[in-house]
Protein backbone atom coordinates (compact mmCIF):
# COMPACT_ATOMS: atom_id res chain seq x y z
CA UNK A 1 0.00 0.00 0.00
CA UNK A 2 1.80 3.61 -1.37
CA UNK A 3 1.47 5.96 1.72
CA UNK A 4 2.24 9.18 -0.16
CA UNK A 5 1.78 12.52 2.28
CA UNK A 6 -1.22 14.83 1.97
CA UNK A 7 -0.75 18.23 2.68
CA UNK A 8 -2.96 20.57 4.04
CA UNK A 9 -3.02 24.71 5.10
CA UNK A 10 -5.25 25.84 7.52
CA UNK A 11 -8.55 28.09 5.85
CA UNK A 12 -8.87 29.24 9.79
CA UNK A 13 -8.40 29.30 13.06
CA UNK A 14 -10.82 28.88 15.90
CA UNK A 15 -11.22 31.58 18.65
CA UNK A 16 -12.99 30.01 21.72
CA UNK A 17 -12.37 30.21 25.40
CA UNK A 18 -10.90 26.93 25.73
CA UNK A 19 -7.76 27.40 26.26
CA UNK A 20 -6.98 23.56 27.82
CA UNK A 21 -8.20 19.95 27.12
CA UNK A 22 -9.87 19.16 30.39
CA UNK A 23 -12.94 21.76 30.50
CA UNK A 24 -13.46 21.43 27.02
CA UNK A 25 -16.56 19.38 25.73
CA UNK A 26 -16.03 16.41 24.64
CA UNK A 27 -18.15 17.08 21.58
CA UNK A 28 -20.65 19.92 21.05
CA UNK A 29 -23.81 18.32 22.40
CA UNK A 30 -22.40 18.03 26.24
CA UNK A 31 -20.88 21.08 25.80
CA UNK A 32 -22.85 23.89 26.81
CA UNK A 33 -24.16 26.90 23.99
CA UNK A 34 -20.56 28.75 24.52
CA UNK A 35 -20.05 30.95 21.80
CA UNK A 36 -17.22 31.04 19.65
CA UNK A 37 -15.34 32.39 16.37
CA UNK A 38 -14.24 30.65 13.59
CA UNK A 39 -11.97 33.54 11.57
CA UNK A 40 -11.24 32.93 8.26
CA UNK A 41 -8.22 33.74 6.20
CA UNK A 42 -8.52 36.91 3.37
CA UNK A 43 -8.11 34.50 0.48
CA UNK A 44 -10.77 31.76 1.05
CA UNK A 45 -13.97 34.68 2.35
CA UNK A 46 -15.44 34.60 -1.35
CA UNK A 47 -16.27 31.17 -0.27
CA UNK A 48 -18.23 31.91 2.47
CA UNK A 49 -20.99 33.44 0.04
CA UNK A 50 -24.41 31.87 0.61
CA UNK A 51 -23.12 29.90 3.92
CA UNK A 52 -25.97 32.15 5.77
CA UNK A 53 -29.08 30.27 6.18
CA UNK A 54 -27.68 27.28 6.85
CA UNK A 55 -28.42 26.28 10.47
CA UNK A 56 -25.45 24.01 11.19
CA UNK A 57 -21.69 23.72 9.60
CA UNK A 58 -20.00 21.32 9.91
CA UNK A 59 -16.42 21.86 11.34
CA UNK A 60 -13.53 19.98 10.24
CA UNK A 61 -10.31 20.69 12.10
CA UNK A 62 -7.08 19.64 13.52
CA UNK A 63 -6.55 18.46 16.84
CA UNK A 64 -2.95 19.89 16.78
CA UNK A 65 -2.31 19.09 20.70
CA UNK A 66 -3.83 15.76 20.53
CA UNK A 67 -1.43 13.21 22.13
CA UNK A 68 -0.25 10.63 19.61
CA UNK A 69 -1.95 8.28 18.11
CA UNK A 70 -2.89 5.13 19.57
CA UNK A 71 -4.69 2.14 18.13
CA UNK A 72 -6.69 1.21 21.16
CA UNK A 73 -7.99 4.48 23.33
CA UNK A 74 -10.33 4.57 26.23
CA UNK A 75 -12.91 7.14 25.66
CA UNK A 76 -13.22 10.23 27.91
CA UNK A 77 -16.17 9.73 30.91
CA UNK A 78 -15.79 6.06 29.62
CA UNK A 79 -13.41 2.55 31.36
CA UNK A 80 -13.44 0.52 28.42
CA UNK A 81 -10.94 0.21 26.04
CA UNK A 82 -12.48 0.91 22.17
CA UNK A 83 -10.68 0.49 18.64
CA UNK A 84 -9.96 3.89 17.61
CA UNK A 85 -12.04 4.53 15.13
CA UNK A 86 -15.22 3.29 17.15
CA UNK A 87 -14.32 6.59 18.73
CA UNK A 88 -14.05 10.43 18.50
CA UNK A 89 -11.31 10.34 20.13
CA UNK A 90 -8.70 12.96 18.98
CA UNK A 91 -5.78 11.32 19.71
CA UNK A 92 -5.71 9.04 15.73
CA UNK A 93 -4.39 9.17 13.08
CA UNK A 94 -4.23 12.19 11.00
CA UNK A 95 -6.32 13.87 13.74
CA UNK A 96 -9.06 15.35 12.11
CA UNK A 97 -11.84 16.75 14.18
CA UNK A 98 -15.76 16.98 12.72
CA UNK A 99 -17.81 18.78 14.54
CA UNK A 100 -21.39 19.91 13.94
CA UNK A 101 -22.01 23.14 15.12
CA UNK A 102 -24.62 25.82 15.11
CA UNK A 103 -23.99 28.69 12.77
CA UNK A 104 -25.22 32.20 14.73
CA UNK A 105 -23.78 34.30 12.14
CA UNK A 106 -21.38 35.61 9.45
CA UNK A 107 -19.41 39.16 9.64
CA UNK A 108 -16.95 39.45 6.91
CA UNK A 109 -14.85 36.82 7.52
CA UNK A 110 -15.65 35.50 11.16
CA UNK A 111 -18.40 33.03 11.56
CA UNK A 112 -19.86 33.49 14.89
CA UNK A 113 -20.94 29.60 16.20
CA UNK A 114 -22.38 27.73 19.13
CA UNK A 115 -21.42 24.42 20.46
CA UNK A 116 -17.93 24.59 20.29
CA UNK A 117 -16.02 21.80 21.41
CA UNK A 118 -12.25 23.19 20.41
CA UNK A 119 -9.88 24.10 21.63
CA UNK A 120 -8.12 28.74 21.11
CA UNK A 121 -6.30 28.44 18.01
CA UNK A 122 -7.44 25.07 16.40
CA UNK A 123 -6.62 25.41 12.71
CA UNK A 124 -9.80 24.64 10.23
CA UNK A 125 -9.59 22.63 7.70
CA UNK A 126 -12.90 23.15 6.21
CA UNK A 127 -16.57 24.24 6.66
CA UNK A 128 -19.51 22.35 4.72
CA UNK A 129 -23.13 22.90 5.08
CA UNK A 130 -24.78 20.47 7.07
CA UNK A 131 -27.27 19.04 5.34
CA UNK A 132 -30.23 16.89 6.55
CA UNK A 133 -31.13 14.86 3.88
CA UNK A 134 -27.40 13.61 3.65
CA UNK A 135 -26.05 14.07 6.82
CA UNK A 136 -29.02 13.39 9.16
CA UNK A 137 -29.47 9.27 10.11
CA UNK A 138 -31.76 9.67 13.35
CA UNK A 139 -31.98 6.27 13.88
CA UNK A 140 -28.95 4.73 12.96
CA UNK A 141 -27.59 1.89 14.93
CA UNK A 142 -24.55 2.86 17.11
CA UNK A 143 -22.97 -0.07 18.25
CA UNK A 144 -21.26 -0.15 21.95
CA UNK A 145 -22.51 3.38 22.44
CA UNK A 146 -26.47 1.83 22.34
CA UNK A 147 -25.65 -0.44 25.50
CA UNK A 148 -27.37 -0.08 28.46
CA UNK A 149 -23.85 -0.52 30.08
CA UNK A 150 -22.54 2.50 28.26
CA UNK A 151 -25.54 4.61 28.94
CA UNK A 152 -25.96 4.14 32.32
CA UNK A 153 -21.72 4.65 33.25
CA UNK A 154 -22.32 7.85 31.11
CA UNK A 155 -25.61 9.07 33.48
CA UNK A 156 -27.36 8.95 30.20
CA UNK A 157 -31.66 7.51 30.04
CA UNK A 158 -32.06 4.33 28.13
CA UNK A 159 -33.65 6.22 25.30
CA UNK A 160 -31.48 9.34 24.76
CA UNK A 161 -30.34 8.35 21.83
CA UNK A 162 -33.41 9.22 20.10
CA UNK A 163 -33.72 12.71 22.11
CA UNK A 164 -32.24 15.87 20.11
CA UNK A 165 -31.67 18.09 22.88
CA UNK A 166 -29.81 20.58 20.66
CA UNK A 167 -32.15 20.29 17.62
CA UNK A 168 -34.55 22.67 16.59
CA UNK A 169 -37.75 20.32 15.74
CA UNK A 170 -40.59 21.55 17.43
CA UNK B 1 -2.73 34.50 10.43
CA UNK B 2 -0.14 32.17 10.33
CA UNK B 3 -0.36 29.05 7.70
CA UNK B 4 1.87 26.14 9.17
CA UNK B 5 1.37 23.00 7.11
CA UNK B 6 -0.46 20.00 8.43
CA UNK B 7 1.03 16.52 6.45
CA UNK B 8 -1.19 13.71 6.88
CA UNK B 9 -0.87 10.09 5.63
CA UNK B 10 -3.51 7.76 4.02
CA UNK B 11 -4.91 4.98 6.33
CA UNK B 12 -6.23 3.01 3.73
CA UNK B 13 -8.03 3.57 0.20
CA UNK B 14 -11.58 2.90 -1.41
CA UNK B 15 -11.76 0.58 -3.94
CA UNK B 16 -14.91 1.03 -5.50
CA UNK B 17 -16.71 0.38 -8.99
CA UNK B 18 -16.41 4.20 -10.06
CA UNK B 19 -13.11 4.75 -12.33
CA UNK B 20 -13.72 8.67 -13.61
CA UNK B 21 -15.80 11.53 -12.16
CA UNK B 22 -18.62 11.25 -14.58
CA UNK B 23 -21.04 8.79 -13.03
CA UNK B 24 -20.00 9.12 -9.45
CA UNK B 25 -23.21 9.95 -7.59
CA UNK B 26 -22.64 13.59 -5.52
CA UNK B 27 -23.35 12.09 -2.29
CA UNK B 28 -24.34 8.75 -0.85
CA UNK B 29 -27.81 9.38 -0.91
CA UNK B 30 -28.41 10.20 -4.54
CA UNK B 31 -26.19 7.29 -5.62
CA UNK B 32 -27.49 3.77 -5.87
CA UNK B 33 -26.49 1.11 -3.43
CA UNK B 34 -23.47 0.56 -4.90
CA UNK B 35 -20.98 -1.22 -2.40
CA UNK B 36 -17.57 -0.93 -1.76
CA UNK B 37 -14.60 -1.66 0.43
CA UNK B 38 -12.11 0.16 2.69
CA UNK B 39 -9.08 -1.42 2.52
CA UNK B 40 -7.08 -0.83 5.83
CA UNK B 41 -3.72 -0.88 5.84
CA UNK B 42 -2.15 -3.26 8.28
CA UNK B 43 -0.58 -0.74 11.15
CA UNK B 44 -4.13 0.24 11.33
CA UNK B 45 -5.84 -2.64 11.77
CA UNK B 46 -6.72 -2.88 15.63
CA UNK B 47 -7.86 0.53 15.38
CA UNK B 48 -11.04 -1.11 13.80
CA UNK B 49 -12.34 -2.95 16.71
CA UNK B 50 -15.79 -1.85 17.99
CA UNK B 51 -16.86 -0.23 14.86
CA UNK B 52 -18.95 -3.38 13.70
CA UNK B 53 -22.32 -2.42 15.27
CA UNK B 54 -22.19 0.90 13.73
CA UNK B 55 -24.87 1.11 11.30
CA UNK B 56 -22.80 3.58 9.64
CA UNK B 57 -19.95 5.38 9.75
CA UNK B 58 -18.08 8.66 8.46
CA UNK B 59 -15.73 8.36 6.02
CA UNK B 60 -13.14 11.16 5.65
CA UNK B 61 -11.56 11.38 2.49
CA UNK B 62 -9.02 12.88 0.09
CA UNK B 63 -10.28 14.36 -3.19
CA UNK B 64 -7.02 13.46 -4.87
CA UNK B 65 -8.58 13.85 -8.04
CA UNK B 66 -10.14 17.22 -7.71
CA UNK B 67 -9.69 20.17 -9.86
CA UNK B 68 -7.89 23.26 -8.32
CA UNK B 69 -9.79 25.04 -5.57
CA UNK B 70 -12.16 28.04 -6.02
CA UNK B 71 -14.04 30.09 -4.38
CA UNK B 72 -17.36 30.17 -5.77
CA UNK B 73 -18.61 27.14 -7.71
CA UNK B 74 -21.48 25.99 -9.82
CA UNK B 75 -22.69 22.64 -7.45
CA UNK B 76 -23.17 19.89 -9.90
CA UNK B 77 -26.55 19.20 -11.43
CA UNK B 78 -27.20 22.90 -10.56
CA UNK B 79 -27.04 26.01 -12.43
CA UNK B 80 -26.25 29.15 -9.71
CA UNK B 81 -22.84 30.00 -8.56
CA UNK B 82 -22.26 29.55 -4.85
CA UNK B 83 -19.36 30.02 -2.39
CA UNK B 84 -17.31 26.61 -1.81
CA UNK B 85 -18.14 26.40 1.97
CA UNK B 86 -21.52 26.65 1.34
CA UNK B 87 -21.84 23.50 -0.96
CA UNK B 88 -20.04 19.89 -0.62
CA UNK B 89 -18.19 20.38 -4.18
CA UNK B 90 -14.69 18.35 -3.94
CA UNK B 91 -12.68 21.14 -5.82
CA UNK B 92 -12.39 23.36 -2.12
CA UNK B 93 -9.60 24.61 -0.35
CA UNK B 94 -7.91 20.96 1.32
CA UNK B 95 -9.82 18.93 -0.71
CA UNK B 96 -11.29 16.71 1.94
CA UNK B 97 -15.07 14.61 1.38
CA UNK B 98 -16.82 13.61 3.74
CA UNK B 99 -19.81 11.09 3.35
CA UNK B 100 -21.98 8.84 5.56
CA UNK B 101 -21.61 5.40 4.14
CA UNK B 102 -23.36 2.38 5.52
CA UNK B 103 -20.97 -0.10 7.00
CA UNK B 104 -22.17 -3.37 5.74
CA UNK B 105 -19.22 -5.46 7.56
CA UNK B 106 -15.64 -5.49 8.54
CA UNK B 107 -13.49 -9.18 7.29
CA UNK B 108 -10.06 -8.39 8.47
CA UNK B 109 -8.92 -4.74 7.62
CA UNK B 110 -11.37 -4.69 4.86
CA UNK B 111 -14.60 -3.12 5.55
CA UNK B 112 -17.63 -3.75 3.16
CA UNK B 113 -19.57 -0.54 2.58
CA UNK B 114 -22.61 0.88 0.95
CA UNK B 115 -23.68 4.36 -0.82
CA UNK B 116 -19.73 5.00 -1.74
CA UNK B 117 -19.58 8.19 -3.72
CA UNK B 118 -15.51 7.87 -4.26
CA UNK B 119 -13.38 7.38 -6.97
CA UNK B 120 -11.89 3.98 -6.92
CA UNK B 121 -8.36 4.28 -4.90
CA UNK B 122 -9.44 7.20 -3.20
CA UNK B 123 -6.90 8.18 0.08
CA UNK B 124 -8.90 7.86 3.07
CA UNK B 125 -7.94 9.92 5.71
CA UNK B 126 -10.09 8.93 8.92
CA UNK B 127 -12.79 6.89 9.69
CA UNK B 128 -15.40 7.60 12.50
CA UNK B 129 -18.79 6.23 14.06
CA UNK B 130 -22.04 8.04 13.42
CA UNK B 131 -23.43 8.86 16.80
CA UNK B 132 -27.00 10.13 15.96
CA UNK B 133 -27.14 11.98 18.86
CA UNK B 134 -24.35 14.74 17.77
CA UNK B 135 -24.66 14.18 14.32
CA UNK B 136 -28.62 13.97 13.50
CA UNK B 137 -30.05 17.31 13.27
CA UNK B 138 -32.84 16.16 11.04
CA UNK B 139 -34.48 19.26 10.27
CA UNK B 140 -31.82 21.78 10.30
CA UNK B 141 -32.71 24.51 7.90
CA UNK B 142 -30.50 23.82 4.89
CA UNK B 143 -29.94 27.32 3.23
CA UNK B 144 -29.67 27.99 -0.51
CA UNK B 145 -31.02 23.93 -1.08
CA UNK B 146 -34.06 24.26 0.65
CA UNK B 147 -35.69 27.11 -2.06
CA UNK B 148 -38.28 26.02 -4.35
CA UNK B 149 -36.35 26.69 -7.32
CA UNK B 150 -33.49 24.48 -6.00
CA UNK B 151 -35.67 21.76 -5.18
CA UNK B 152 -37.82 22.48 -8.34
CA UNK B 153 -34.23 22.00 -10.57
CA UNK B 154 -33.34 19.05 -8.74
CA UNK B 155 -36.51 17.30 -9.10
CA UNK B 156 -37.21 17.10 -5.85
CA UNK B 157 -40.36 16.94 -3.99
CA UNK B 158 -41.60 20.33 -1.98
CA UNK B 159 -41.01 18.02 1.20
CA UNK B 160 -38.26 15.76 0.31
CA UNK B 161 -35.78 17.74 2.72
CA UNK B 162 -38.07 15.76 5.45
CA UNK B 163 -37.59 12.39 3.79
CA UNK B 164 -34.84 9.71 4.97
CA UNK B 165 -34.92 7.80 1.69
CA UNK B 166 -32.04 5.59 3.06
CA UNK B 167 -32.78 5.49 6.96
CA UNK B 168 -33.86 2.38 8.60
CA UNK B 169 -36.45 4.04 10.55
CA UNK B 170 -39.25 2.10 9.81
Amino acid sequence: MSSHEMVFRPIGYVRSPYQEQSGTPIQPVFGDDTEATVEIAPEYADGLCDLVGFERIWLLMWFDRARPAKMIVTPRGDTVERGVFATRAPSRPNSIGLSCVRLLGISGATLRIAGVDALDNTPVLDIKPYIPRIDAYRKSRAGWLDTDEVRARRGMRADERFDQPRDTET
